[in-house]
């Protein structure tokens, strides 16, 4: 993808699992593009990542899982996820691509 | 802001100048909404900062300018501005707020 672009081309219309573009590389923080389409997480998978990461659904709907406790999300809610804090993604609408954009950041320290 | 919000929420109806809101700051990496409503940068003014910055437009339209060429952004338009690589907003739309979402980043050494 290029330096400058338009986050909601290019949406596959097939998409046998869930999309993820990198849009920016830095030293501390990287910028990705997911898309997902009726997809959810592996039953019993628990994402448990070294890096902090904060989404924002930009089209679509999708609920988020922690350990105790459930986020439903539509176009403009953000969430922060610390690192180390178990998440899945219990459920995207079936109904159109569900567009998010991720950044994974380094913790501070 | 809350950890998890919406970022098409509290837009302001009346906005005398840019609004900038710190949605979440690390240690080389802050994330940041910007709501412009017609504004521009003043006349001859150009940003030149020390950081990078990633931002996308979602929601609006707006037109930023560097010194050799001009980018037209319209919602999912994203670009990446090298720290001290001049630019200003010469246009947002007078029609609704433009909603711009930014990340701050150390440039990679």
């Amino acid at each position: 993808m290029n330096i400058s672009a338009n986050l909601f081309t290019d949406l596959p219309a097939n998409l046998p699992k869930e999309l993820v573009t990198t849009l920016l590389q830095a030293a501390d923080v990287r910028i990705e593009r997911i898309v997902s389409h009726g997809h959810a997480s592996p039953e019993g998978f628990w994402y448990d990542q070294g890096q902090s990461e904060w989404v924002i659904v930009l089209q679509g709907a999708a609920t988020l899982r922690f350990e105790n406790s459930v986020l439903e999300m539509k176009p403009g809610d953000f969430v922060n996820i610390p690192a180390n804090k178990k998440h899945r993604v219990d459920w995207t609408t079936p109904d159109q691509p569900t567009v998010w954009l991720g950044v994974r950041y380094a913790a501070t320290p």
